[in-house]
């Protein structure tokens, strides 16, 4: 599956492929008795797999101390959101608990998770900040997310989550002003982020601080994406469509307006379907709303402690085709080409073409259809820059 | 977590434990500091982990041929059942296709997946044929299973599912009769299976016909268990109980006579949320029933083509949780000691006791309660008879 669409065709496939990689990257790719004059150095037979391009995960807080596993199991037991915040639950306590870890202990329990998502398929993934709040905690997060970067054998894109939560007991404008001035010029200087992003919704911050944010982040050189529409419609994806964000992320409660703003803007929908699940919503993202639009869908982890502990990607492929009813197509489509459009690295990286990175992911399945179908499937191997490397547990 | 309950503690708790092994047997179970004078020629710390037993997964239908991705994805685009029922889907096509391959292919297939799920930290696992239906076919199932239970590091408890659907344009009177004369007699006395199971449902068998297999079952000196209640209430349930089944299964339509003749006959309940979630079932079966009238819960992963196509074990106890509202102890119990009393196997798996099969496995975590809250987490190392083993993708 290149993921080069054809018509009819949208996952590029090449039956008996052959692809040439060198020096990290792609350089050729086709039916293997084209290519069979081709001069290789070495040869790696793949037969009867299918080749994908290694997974996008575009959109994780995987960053993060301590987990909501005694949360989630009093939820389930019936205690209400308020009751759980009242405990000091929720995001607080993800915040309490990542500033009460050193950063040797943040970056083992992040490359645990980070292993487990490569060990997925996965060679290039997002990670957002924001589980530190105030600018000092986002920047050590920030740090720590470079140094992951350094560190694996995988791509990570730094997003700089600039309005996630206000911290118990700050003034909201006084906190607004100081990751405005203070937060987001200082990550835009120190080239910790490449985006920015910000939960826009009734429980976190408003569409015109939401606008704020974006226009300092336009100044730094920073593009946007956002948390939209999650829980309700705050027209957070028009918003963020105004600002040409690479992407509008959830959409459960998306409308009209807001999809024609996404495909007028270019901005990518990323679906989330590991956060519905773990939440048990019964609203689900507008579909055939966005087909018709022609708005552009990825799929992404979002593994995060909260609301969606994912540690396996291909399960949000399974479930944006059973509780979304993506076709298993744009659910492949969605974790490769679609998701590094949302991260702004189409020229880089999410279909096998030449010149793209040799990042390639070999499932062991009869049909494409199957990469949907399965819960909990694992790829045989993972090639990032043209190097087999599948971390073990 | 050695899941030998005690007053207030269901999981049998021990911090800082040592676990002695000798023969593939263990032989101590206690604090570190207890066994401190004990002689060992090998220590294997596991510092900052949890140790479960190994997982006993007690329903699963894990020989089989093909796939059903294709049917899922025609289905989540709006097919009716009726629709891909009359395209010759559904459990008809997984007949074909088994029928199709050969022993060598149905292995392969097979052990790929039983490899996914000893990776997930399974060491006991229960293989139900019924997809051959006619005698031969089911026998050649069978013995697929003994071939893997006799090559591969796991036990491997082989279930005839004898009554699983009628052959397209067979008589029904008559397939049952053969059933009971000669599938089921040839397997008990070739010792090719160690329980008995049906499909007792409006689409599949009638109460009357599973008595009758029930009661050639006794005959031939096999346990029974069920497939009950799962899409209806045909009191299957009270019919399993009266036949003193091992275990009902699904119960998503239970009632109280149901759930009172289960806890009378200690027959285990077992879920089996990954269907539920396939499915996209609306109708929970009645935990709280379950509860108040003391029967045993287990969970398992159903892996099968259809309904539960399900590689990764862990999966079943996180949806056993958010989807069923188990708590975590619960599932982790249903997938250990309580399991283990579904197969019939109380006095050999299940539990971190001296005189039990050395079958553990070992959770990278911080509190059991991961074991329901992380979706699609892997184990760090499985030890089955005292030995480490855990099959690479
Ligand atoms: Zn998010
Ligand atoms: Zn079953």
């Amino acid at each position: 599956m290149t993921m080069v669409p054809a018509p009819g065709d949208p996952l590029g496939l090449i039956r008996n492929a052959a692809i040439g990689i060198q020096d990290g990257r792609i350089v050729r790719v086709g039916r293997r008795t084209e290519l069979a004059g081709t001069r290789a150095t070495e040869v790696v037979p793949l037969g009867g797999a299918f080749v994908t391009p290694g997974l996008v995960d575009c959109h994780t807080h995987l960053v993060f101390g301590g987990t909501r596993a005694a949360e989630h199991a009093q939820r389930r037991a019936g205690a209400s959101y308020e009751e759980i915040a009242a405990a000091g639950g929720g995001i607080a306590s993800t915040v309490r608990a990542t500033a009460a870890a050193s950063v040797t202990a943040l970056l083992a329990q992040s490359r645990t998770r980070l292993h487990a998502l490569m060990r997925g398929g996965v060679t290039t993934v997002e990670i957002k900040s924001g589980y530190g709040l105030d600018p000092a905690s986002e920047l050590r997060l920030l740090n720590v997310i470079r140094t992951l970067a350094r560190s694996e054998p995988v791509r990570i894109e730094p997003t700089l989550l600039a309005l996630h939560a206000l911290p118990p007991g700050a003034d909201r404008e006084a906190f607004v002003e100081r990751v405005i001035e203070d937060l987001l010029p200082t990550a835009a200087r120190l080239g910790l982020a490449t985006s920015v992003d910000a939960f826009c919704e009734g429980i976190a911050f408003t569409p015109e601080e939401t606008a704020r944010l974006f226009e300092a982040a336009a100044a730094a050189g920073l593009p946007v994406r956002l948390h939209a529409e999650q829980l309700s419609n705050s027209n957070g994806a028009a918003l963020a469509a105004h600002h040409r964000a690479l992407s509008a992320d959830h959409l459960e409660h998306l409308d009209e307006a807001g999809a024609r703003a996404m495909a007028e803007s270019g901005t990518v929908a990323v679906l989330l379907p590991g956060a519905f699940y773990t939440l048990r919503e019964t609203r689900v993202p507008p579909v055939d709303l966005l087909r018709r639009h022609g708005v552009r869908i990825a799929v992404a982890s979002d593994c995060n402690p909260g609301t969606s502990p994912s540690l396996v990607p291909q399960l949000a492929m399974n479930m944006a085709c059973n509780l979304f009813g993506l076709s298993p197509e744009e659910a492949i489509v969605g974790m490769t080409r679609n998701a590094a459009l949302a991260l702004g690295l189409e020229q880089e990286v999410g279909t096998v073409e030449p010149g793209k990175a040799a990042d390639l992911a070999v499932w062991r399945i009869a049909e494409p259809a199957e990469l949907g179908y399965w819960l909990g499937l694992l790829p045989e191997r993972r090639i990032f820059g043209g190097q087999d490397s599948l971390p073990q547990p």
